[in-house]
């Protein structure tokens, strides 16, 4: 069983009410549209991610022989729902922005155009795979916006929620800018490059700490970073330099050394100083340990020689902030619009199209959400990506995606960069908008 | 590519100490332990949960020709490694904590014996296992605790980190006590209970709320719960009575309505009186919409009359805290006991034994961590669960584990079953134990 591809990873109500649906051969097009109600606290902007996995979702929804005899022998459903699925396949429309686009709440990100019972059914797998990545994407780009072009590496996956987390965390860091990831699988899924250092347990394995370096640099040669926090860091890097004195004929070079405790400003000018009084100044030094964009921040503001930072947990979970308040709302059925009403969380209805205006300099000067019908000044950011359930292109390489994304961040206004926050990003919402939602709701 | 089950998911330091080991030929036996460092803020407690999944993945690790051919043709890899990962299989031994036992930081929750290479390679997705499921587990287990035995749902998959943290937050949260989730595969997979509602865009596809009631109401005649908060949620509860009585003589009951928006408790009181007043006191109101333990807490002690709730993204993703500060650490390599002193990180070394003590009321009295070979009173909690790769016993049906994490939870003491931060569980370091770290740092 492969949770991942699984077309039962879905809410029960959404087979109850496909199940409904199908009785009352309610199975005309629907139209349903992804986007989030609010920033997360402290955050400026969101960036689009996990569109590729959604596609991917689509393209291969299927329900398996398996499947289909468990829901048979659950008694919990009808003969024309287990039919229905027999042969199920997506065959909808989307248009969706990009992923690495910079996007602004109440901005629908994501729309699917499908038959009802299709477009209800695989709410839960987008809401789930869309709202993980563009999360992460978005907490990795604050790190990368505050790095100073430092490189950063994805070290989340033990910290992760399970499997799949690891390994789209490590896709939507390097889609925001990260250098790469630990995680093996994200090299061979995704091309996401692959860094790696030593653990603790490899300098406990051995009885001697400069034997573990020296063992793990003649298997490394040319690469090895080593770990330098297991008993006292600044003793450790007299023994790193002690070694590569007596290594010096071997041709064996180190490319690093790695802090992962204590005061990391401290600890590296420390290891800086010795590292060059021995000749290593070609000898890097990486930062780990409870990193985020804040502790970034402020190593990279105190001019820390660092050189390079691994970050783990805070970005893979996005630990200030592990869920986006977003929704997955039926705009539109059988060609009439819709909304919700409920307190707090009226939705604008009907199929929307989003226009950003730009500065002369470049930068984003404001949006424009309004009908998908309505013409307005600026770029259209909603572009069509499946019809009828069959891709429209071909999808750009992974690391040409982190180069849009890199263009989208640079073109940020410069306070929505910092980790102020600040006024938030003019989005508007066209008369055409809100004379459509007084009609809908006129109607009720 | 089923990431829940690659080898590949690890990160890429295990692959290159392996390779380290392997050239040295250090392949002797390796002691490490999973234990969390200190407990998350407004924690008293930690149920432990994922020993199953990672019993699964040891028993089936393996590296597929796919991957192989993967690691080969990046280059990164010695030949040695990739022989040895052709044929990995993973021959160790495990002595855990069952399923469902309450524990404290510090204390091991889980040991792995096997040849360094094999112990160290599973670091990065054991711990990814139990973290998770263990503090979803602990989280849930809170919710259980002052819900005053209402039943508690689990709607999180939307929100939920990707597929295997959906999937793993349904079983995590039913181990904790919930009584279902919504989440099908879990229901598939796990045997979780299954249960849902509707969503507003059921209502929403009907051109009128009634409509939509007894349409969902004639295809699940005996089981549906109406979500009444689309457009005004005591307008709602009137239709709902209203239908009721027109549909009285065709046998069809609701089983319940949902309450999704608003101040919850105020609505509960006024669709209670709506509901009762039309006769129908049997329709149970269960609430949902950015439910916690607090907000369950207020809701019980205010005697809403709410029947039962849907938990989702607070419990999926531990919202308040969205990782547990956790270990897998070497404390013995080849018969010799070790340990970390980074700063502010540093460990008990050897392989250890918990015992427990209980109060003459059966409440949990205090822990003792002690040496493996150190027999104290009480209570020991490891036991053994795979010999030589093996699973030594056939694991409990899930719904026995919850059983047991319900007799562990009972056996708490009241203070730590309160949502208030108290005084720390008495949890002691043997003299034992003391002493061994003594003689591993004499030894450095």
């Amino acid at each position: 069983m492969n949770p991942s591809t699984s077309a039962l990873l879905t809410d029960l109500y959404e087979l109850t009410m496909a199940q409904a649906y199908l009785e009352e051969e309610m199975d005309k097009l629907a139209v349903f549209e992804f986007f989030v109600r609010k920033l997360p606290a402290h955050r400026n902007f969101l960036l689009a991610a996990g569109l590729e996995q959604v596609l991917d979702y689509l393209s291969e929804l299927r329900v398996t022989q398996e499947e289909l005899a468990w829901l048979d022998q659950s008694k919990q459903f009808r003969p024309r729902l287990l039919h229905y699925l027999e042969t199920l396949r997506f065959t909808g429309d989307v248009e969706a922005m990009p992923e690495g686009t910079t996007f602004f709440p109440h901005e629908p990100i994501l729309r699917i155009v499908a038959p009802l019972p299709q477009a209800q059914l695989v709410e839960s797998r987008v809401m789930n795979l869309l709202s993980f990545q563009t999360m992460v994407a978005s907490k990795a780009a604050r790190s990368v916006l505050v790095s100073g072009g430092k490189p950063l590496i994805d070290f989340g996956l033990r910290r992760a929620h399970g499997a799949e987390a690891g390994l789209l965390a490590a896709r939507a860091s390097y889609l925001a800018g990260f250098a790469g990831t630990a995680t093996v699988l994200a090299g061979m899924a995704y091309g996401v490059p692959l860094y790696g250092t030593m653990a603790h347990s490899f300098v406990l394995a051995h009885q001697d700490e400069t034997l573990a370096f020296e063992h793990f640099a003649k298997i490394h040669p040319d690469n090895a970073i080593l770990l330098i926090d297991t008993y006292n860091t600044e003793a450790a890097a007299d023994k790193v330099v002690a070694l590569a004195q007596r290594l010096h004929t071997t041709g064996i070079t180190f490319k690093g050394v790695r802090l992962d405790s204590g005061d990391l400003a401290d600890h590296a000018r420390n290891v800086r100083q010795i590292l060059d009084g021995g000749g290593l100044s070609e000898v890097e030094i990486l930062a780990s340990g409870n990193l985020d964009e804040y502790r970034l921040r402020d190593l990279v503001q105190t001019g820390a020689p660092i050189d390079s930072f691994a970050v783990g947990t805070a970005m893979a979970t996005s630990s200030d902030a592990p869920s986006l308040d977003c929704a997955y709302k039926l705009q539109e059925y059988a060609g009439r619009p819709c909304r919700k009403r409920s307190e707090g969380k009226a939705t604008w209805p009907g199929r929307k199209q989003v226009y950003r205006s730009y500065t002369d300099s470049g930068y984003l000067a404001h949006d424009i959400i309004t009908t998908d019908d309505d013409q307005q000044s600026g770029q259209p950011l909603l572009q069509p990506v499946m019809k009828k359930g069959r891709r429209l292109v071909v999808s750009p390489p992974l690391a040409e995606v982190r180069r849009q994304a890199a263009a989208q961040l640079g073109r940020l206004p410069p306070s929505l960069r910092t980790l102020e926050t600040v006024p938030a990003y003019d989005v508007r919402i066209s008369q055409a908008l809100q004379s459509l939602a007084q009609t809908v709701d006129r109607s009720l």
